[in-house]
């Protein structure tokens, strides 16, 4: 009995002892982002100096140059390029659109082309529309009611879903495959209601996919503002043969050189056992890419700057992948996980950051139970940040072809405002809070340090 | 033992019952606030068709005017005007101020009189700067470093708080008692950093006091911008002779009559028992006042609108009121307590929201631990819309004075932001999210329900 209660005290106090220094070490990380941080300053290079990284363009170029030197500044062990193909699709000369309700009369409305869309026929293209909400409506109509037609999809995002990424989840095949299903009934052209919660004036972008429609079958796809959707279906209530005209003049070139920008700090323990932390360096083009993903990248950056700022020396081998062409291809990344794959290396935990650079609230993991077992476990220590969500779930697009008997997570700020400026004209540097990035890359960094300290158990045995 | 264990089993099965009606409900509160709120559509009007709303002014009149019609409207049993006499400040013509290196070289400084100062001079007021960062360096320096001059306060806010509000209350003596302070050692008056974490060129008013010093006596106090503090300093080590020149034109005139807005729903088994929701109708006047404290004002009247809306009959007096002057003396908040407490109302629980219309992250309490004890039971009920904060702590200005033996409570929102707008000419409507609003007023409505539901502890009984 009496051994016991010293056991069980000496393990109390050793608790005790290490919740402290863990304390101690989160609070040295979150005083070094907030006082000292770099975050921002990267941040204001990358949208304001570089702005638009869309895959293959000059700016992509620059972004990896520019992100490759500031690693190599921080005296990191080892700081290098992995070579990487991207898709090259260009937006060309500005979109342009309207509707036409009599000959003469007409209303000029905000559109952009479809990341991946072909271009209108020269001269643009100008036919009814037909307005939809799902595919099994579009599947009702069938070809009699859609041949040359121009599809329009107008299912708004549901506002009582709490997460938007939920809501954009629910919406999103609209705009990635409404032009292979339009196709197969004939249509001209496609039209998508931009996926954004609040109604205002921007397209929003983003990838979109033929699937395995020849080129010669494809058709022109574009997104229209929330706002003039919310219009553009009241004028076809009024009036169903109102006709739409839109120009774009995109195109898609051939693959491209590009590179995932890559830094790590050796373990000092366990060289061999890799823990990754990223975020994507392409954007769309259409504003600076700030939140999506500039956050992100910059957050990951910070993340290695931190640790060597408060002295920690990692056990783990703790390496920064800073991804290409997540936007459009998710090239980098798959060529990171395949070369991992090839060179055996053994990637306990990833960690990306995709989501905005909002106020942190925690992560989501895709990991076993015991790992996250752990997790819930250091909870306590995230209470003085206001971190408190730990949740199963998906972690991001580049760290997911990592997956195995590891750890992957995504960093989960809030997604309130986030789809806002996703893939439009305003997702821009102003829109992105000093103290919230900050608070976003020191709740990586303590996550990271704790995986570090504590390990992540393989096979349901400890593998430091 | 079976006895015990069908007991047992009994009131589990009513607390999952009755866990998943509130669920129901709850859920039907946040649906209604997110799909059919009109809390944004009142916050436009207040803002946009409205404006800054300082005590006294024509602006404040229209509000309370514009408020009552639109309580009307929602079918309450009672909406009535309290009488309220208000003190009635004046900014006067644009402050104007500069820095001179030499003469006739000088630099432009953003500037805005601080809520109570007294004017310049006429011509403006020009001298030299002395630099302080608190009020003991002040007391160290004294009569012979300090009179004739100008005081500089300029400590910033700790960016390593978390919590802004905390970073607030670190530094607002400065704005507060900034003039009082140095006009004891003969300064001729007195340049505020304004209480901002970023660094931008808004200078942020706010109101200050003059202790019991005679209006003769007393000196003119300004905010100045953050950038601006951060170059006037600078300037200051390059040469501590530069002068500093201001005019301000603002004035205290008598006080006027004004009004607390109120509206009620009539408690179904309770009458005489209160329970209050409210914010302030006033706001600076460089603004809009959309976050402090239109957000709070509109979210209040949501509460009731969104009880009526999804059916629910309070079984206590739900009360609304919009208080009148907590800016620049309280006189609203004071008035209503005092009046509660001549006619012996018994308010049960009052409920603030004034810390602008971010994303809600939960509630802070002045209660007794068995009611506190209540709110933690609830938690899991508030997890699905992400609120997690539930701690002890203050309440809000307007409902202070009805302290008692009662639930005080404050809405806590995410604070990053809160002060890049707090006072200043930018807490402006565009940067209220429609939805984070929404999400702030289904919150309070869910506590208000739940309190409602579940009773207050008086005196250690339930007293519903």
């Amino acid at each position: 009995m009496k051994i016991k209660l010293y056991l069980t005290s000496l393990l109390f106090t050793t608790l005790l002892f290490s919740q402290s220094e863990d304390s101690k070490m989160i609070k040295n990380i979150y005083d070094a982002s907030l006082l000292n941080g770099k975050s921002y300053e990267w941040l204001n290079h990358l949208s304001n100096q570089i702005g638009g990284r869309l895959s293959g363009s000059y700016n992509a170029e620059k972004a990896v140059k520019y992100t490759k030197e500031q690693l190599e500044q921080l005296g990191l062990d080892r700081v290098w390029l992995q070579p990487v193909m991207v898709p090259k699709w260009v937006r060309g000369a500005k979109e342009y659109a309207y509707v036409e309700t009599a000959p003469g009369k007409s209303t000029m409305m905000p559109i952009c082309a479809l990341g991946g869309s072909v271009a209108t026929p020269t001269g643009g293209l100008k036919a009814e529309l037909i307005e939809v909400q799902s595919f099994d409506e579009l599947d009702a109509l069938g070809t009699s009611k859609i041949a040359g037609k121009i599809v329009f999809y107008n299912r708004p995002m549901q506002a009582e879903l709490i997460s938007t990424f939920n809501a954009y989840g629910g919406c999103v095949e609209q705009r990635y495959k409404g032009a292979e299903k339009a196709i197969a009934y004939g249509a001209v052209g496609v039209i998508v209601r931009s996926l954004n919660l609040r109604l205002d004036d921007f397209p929003h972008t983003g990838s979109m996919t033929y699937g395995e429609i020849p080129v010669s079958n494809r058709i022109p796809a574009a997104a229209i503002s929330t706002n003039a959707a919310e219009l553009l279906s009241g004028m076809l209530q009024l009036d169903p043969k109102i006709k739409f005209y839109f120009s774009q003049h995109c195109k898609q070139l051939k693959d491209v050189q590009s590179y995932n920008v890559i830094g790590e700090i050796t373990g000092s323990a366990y060289p061999n056992k890799v823990m990754v932390v990223g975020g994507h360096l392409d954007s769309w083009d259409l504003g600076d890419g700030a939140h999506d993903d500039g956050a992100g990248v910059v957050q990951s950056m910070e993340v290695l700057r931190l640790l060597k700022q408060t002295g920690y020396k990692p056990k783990h081998t703790v390496r920064v992948v800073l991804f290409m062409n997540e936007e459009n291809g998710l090239r980098g990344g798959k060529k990171y996980a395949k070369v991992a794959a090839e060179k055996s290396e053994n990637h306990v935990f990833a960690l990306e950051s995709d989501s905005g650079g909002f106020t942190p609230r925690g992560f989501s993991f895709d990991c076993s139970d015991e790992n996250f077992e752990k997790v819930v476990s250091w909870k306590s220590l995230f209470k003085p940040y206001l971190i408190h969500y730990f949740e199963k779930g998906g972690s991001g697009a580049d760290v997911g072809p990592l997956k195995g008997d590891n750890v992957l997570c995504g960093l989960r700020p809030d997604s309130q405002r986030y789809f806002d400026h996703h893939h439009a004209a305003n997702d821009t540097f102003e829109h992105v809070n000093k103290r919230e990035l900050e608070l976003g890359a020191a709740t990586m960094t303590s996550l990271m340090y704790l995986f570090d300290k504590y390990g992540v158990i393989q096979n349901s045995k400890i593998k430091k």
